[in-house]
């Protein structure tokens, strides 16, 4: 809790934060969180986050928003800034913990032997799972595997290697990044993967825009997906082979006993 | 947003909250929850977590603590309440979709067929492993799997065959309920078959009560993490390949090129 209790050491040191804002609905964020941004100098992230946050917070504020792929950009302007002395946040959407900002901004750091000059706090917020399950209902009672479906850093390969491994496993899957303007056949070939190991009328959830203008919540099957609905700002959940569609909601049981 | 904005047919309906608390510290309350809470009537819920739950939230309402593994017993009591028109919240720890109560509510109203008697609302809160990961730093940068090893409600060779294929996999493995008194035998198993497929050097995160009072949080290996410090109130990380301690912190890389 370094932010509210921070010592006479901590006060010699740069402070660099990074915030998830959760999905982005003001009622979402963490009173850590806005407490965070309220005592910060300067404010980064991408210019979609950034739209995020409510204004009254920004005010006074250095605010740099830059565009999308400039993550490790982003990382080194902002450790960079917190050596200079500035109170620095860094956000992510969701949790910045989940394929967020925290891991680049350690890398930054560790690379300029900076790890030890830098009190680094991370913020969580509402993880897009986490929110996206609660507009379904209760996907998440059982084990999960969260996959991104992005291959951009990761080899395509591998993405589909665990796709087959969840499949066998059983897990309920969380897919993020299903699919964007640039990466338009990947979530089409990871459903065709799945078919080999789950039933098509495997329940299938998509939420577009969780808590935020334009939600959309739906139910289909792994044969029904409309997979050119999907885009960036969806996740999509797999149910596993005991989840079921009850009306619009998503339930997969822990397995109590109901008497 | 039903509970902000409710129209007049959700009026006249019955009305039932599934709240997520977070880990336990007030800042990690989102509003969403406070709100939901100060307008209802009544307050379901494991002793422990009704705990939780700062004492002006309290004041005036129907509070009914209960003890540990009366989940069922609590969703029907909160049906129930709610059929009578008292707006009922019922609470889990950290997020209540994620091994939460939920599952076990629709389940109970489905049983009944009263799915469409009463209004659900799931208000998602800070997952323990997100806390978790927030205080080790970025362990899951990379796709995960989360996993209960709690074999009460699941077979323990279900378990086991979910744990080998996401070590085969190279997920992050996020363990729930790891150990308590009566299941002390099971992580230490866990951690054998492990490490058939990981390296005996995989680094390991422990966190115990997160963000609650005494808070511990310590980085290990798959060959030297101290079982008999796991507890209930624990949650352990097991890295992928990839993951790297740095410190007293994880850091599994998303692959971004620092140049």
């Amino acid at each position: 809790m370094t932010p509210f209790h921070a010592d006479d050491s901590a006060l010699s040191k740069a402070r660099l934060s990074i915030v998830g804002l959760g999905p982005g609905s003001p009622e979402l964020l963490t009173p850590q969180a806005r407490i965070v941004l309220e005592q910060s100098q300067a404010i980064l992230g991408y210019h979609v986050y950034i739209n995020l946050i409510p204004t009254e917070l920004l005010a006074g504020k250095q605010v740099l928003a830059s565009g999308m792929r400039r993550e490790v950009e982003r990382c080194t302007q902002a450790v960079e800034m917190a050596l200079q002395g500035v109170d620095t946040v860094l956000v992510s959407s969701g949790d910045s913990g989940i394929y967020g900002m925290a891991g680049p901004c350690l890398e930054v750091l560790e690379q300029r032997g900076m790890l030890d000059k830098v009190d680094v706090t991370v913020v969580p917020g509402i993880p897009a799972l986490a929110a996206a399950a609660a507009l379904l209902g209760a996907p998440l009672m059982h084990d999960f595997a969260v996959i991104s479906l992005s291959d951009l850093l990761t080899p395509w390969e591998r993405i589909l290697e665990r796709i087959k491994h969840a499949a066998r496993a059983d897990f309920v899957m969380v897919l993020y990044n299903p699919r964007s303007r640039g990466r338009d056949w990947q979530l089409a070939t990871a459903l065709e993967v799945m078919a080999a190991y789950l039933a098509p009328e495997t329940p299938v959830g998509l939420v577009r825009n969780a808590y935020r203008a334009e939600q959309e919540v739906s139910v289909w099957t792994l044969a029904t997906l409309p997979v050119a609905r999907v885009d960036m700002l969806s996740i999509v959940f797999i149910g596993n082979s005991q989840t079921r569609a009850l009306g619009a909601k998503l339930l997969t049981p822990r397995g109590y006993p109901l008497g």
